[in-house]
């Protein structure tokens, strides 16, 4: 028995026999919008990264008109700066540091950028017809490490970033899971400590007030305090304020004991936070991102300890992996791509 | 242009042409083991149950292999009692109160029935050729909900049930999301407060520990404690041990400040549980289940106030939808036969 469906020929024309095997190599531009820099980049179907330009997000003054337009500006120069024209390129895709509907093609509302119900898509249509696609920056960043990164051919991912807060990203079945409003994945606002540390986003006691980059900074300098006599204070030029996660790490490395229980309590604090996650997700692989890793394994070998035997499935399944995220800003930019 | 797909003819001569259109109806059996009693169902395509019947679990002596036995023979029964043969059902799909690999067919391990690395799938293959499916019992309670209950229709679902501990599901896509060990949804062994009481599951500060409605009697009986004129006492008959959910939440709509007291913390506990699963998942709607929610409006419009003031995306995007579970007991084998 024969089942017969009619393709129109032009589409197979259009798709298949118009163009040459080279011609049929698609790109797709990302783009991540920080409070610092907009940077964009020409990217494979594959999720690397062949060409690249960024300019500053906000000169004063600077409006989301402007910003906007900023963005649409470095999509075409890559474009025609890689000999490409509008046709070569899938997909414009956009990691927003905020809440975004890429149904509608709103950017909801950000942080550190004036976007505020702002129509990206109408916005885009005026510059090219090249389909764009909205995403939060730390969901990015988190596909472009399951496409092309640390996560690479896993389908259950989660990553954490550990910054000035504390970024979350979900994949699952391989793709970035944002919630049914655009939403999900903010995994630094979760209450680990009812009653604790006032967080930004009006909550007592979140995950990203013990765990970011910020809140081991925060703790070293409290430890210093109490501690005059410790390494921290010789390593940080007598500054407290010049304490950073590099400097709390250099003086555990080289024994200082209140730099080491500083360290020490972090990782548990990090640990219980990804524990949850764990219990929630059950991940193939659990990444951590964020300068805080470049502590290697003496944040990641205790950090695997606390967590296999804080979570669920201990002595019954296969826990997550627990490896660090390996394409660092890139990862944003191949994300969007990759939407 | 033509693609043709070619049907081998025996193939369509079994599925469309052998059967009447009454004949072509399939039925699933969907199994909840429970601690005390194992509940059977014969499911419909469309999440109803037609039939059900149920045994306790466990006799003075049952092990692993007998209780596995009367899930089987309850299956074989619930089919030759409605007059239906193998070929009718699609799928024997089992909740288990515990660990299970269901790409292999095995319970990995379980709390209250004594199944440890038990070959499920090649017990039953001694008993029926029907293909089996193995989920967790909070999880099949979830999918339940969301096939043909409160969340019907809706394809991002998480479900909170508030028993002797806090249980969690999770619905993504429509499905029950496991992850990629199976052991994925540990809603209730989130540390909510680090350092706190001590949990079952080994960590300290579980959100069960707070939410559950262990957690609510455990509190009233400590209000009552310190506040020993409260009608608290006088509904348990002068015993403590006596206080139930209900009795708490009587006491309350009796103008019992101790109970109010008890209840409004209650729900400041729950609501920043259920806050930290709406920042993580964003989904269509939280459902809340188990006895404590007879309470009704009184546990949820302030659940809800408390939630949105508490989670991502306020002003922004529209938040879930925060209801009761409406499916009981029945939701486990639903769901477990719908897997």
């Amino acid at each position: 028995m024969l089942f017969c469906i009619y393709i129109p020929a032009e589409k197979v024309y259009n798709k298949l026999a118009k163009k040459t095997p080279e011609e049929l190599i698609m790109y797709r531009i990302g783009i991540d919008l920080g409070g610092i820099n907009i940077a964009a980049g020409l990217v494979t179907e594959e999720g690397k990264i062949i060409a690249a330009k960024s300019v500053p997000t906000r000169e004063p003054g600077d409006c989301d008109v402007i910003i906007a337009e900023k963005m649409a500006k470095l999509s075409l120069d890559l474009i025609k700066e890689n000999s490409l024209n509008e046709d070569d390129i899938a997909l414009i895709g956009m990691g927003i540091p905020g809440a975004v509907d890429n149904v509608k093609g709103i950017i909801a509302g950000t942080a550190n950028v004036p976007f505020k119900n702002f129509n990206m898509r109408e916005f885009f249509a005026k510059y090219t017809k090249i389909p764009i696609a909205l995403g939060n920056d730390a969901n990015c960043a988190a596909l472009g490490e399951a496409v092309a990164g640390a996560a690479k051919g896993k389908s259950e991912v989660i990553v954490v970033t550990l910054g000035t807060g504390v970024g979350g990203g979900i994949i699952t079945g391989g793709k970035m899971y944002v919630g049914f409003n655009g939403v999900a994945g903010e995994l630094g606002h979760i209450v680990t400590h009812r009653g604790g540390r006032k967080c930004g986003c009006g909550r007592c006691g979140c995950f990203e007030q013990y765990a970011s980059a910020s809140a081991i900074i925060r703790d070293a300098r409290e430890a210093l305090a109490d501690n005059p006599d410790s390494l921290l204070g010789t390593l940080a030029g007598g500054d407290p304020m010049k304490i950073s996660g590099k400097i709390v790490f250099e003086a555990d490395a080289k024994g200082d004991v209140t730099a080491k229980n500083v360290v020490d309590n972090y990782i548990e604090e990090l640990g219980d936070g990804i524990a949850n996650f764990v219990n929630i997700f059950q991940p193939e692989i659990v990444l951590i991102g964020g300068g805080i890793c470049n502590a290697g394994e003496r944040l990641l070998a205790p950090l695997r300890d606390y967590v296999y035997n804080h979570c669920f499935g201990k002595g019954l399944v296969k826990l997550p992996e627990i490896e660090r995220a390996m394409l660092g800003n890139d990862a944003g930019i191949i994300g969007a791509a990759m939407m």
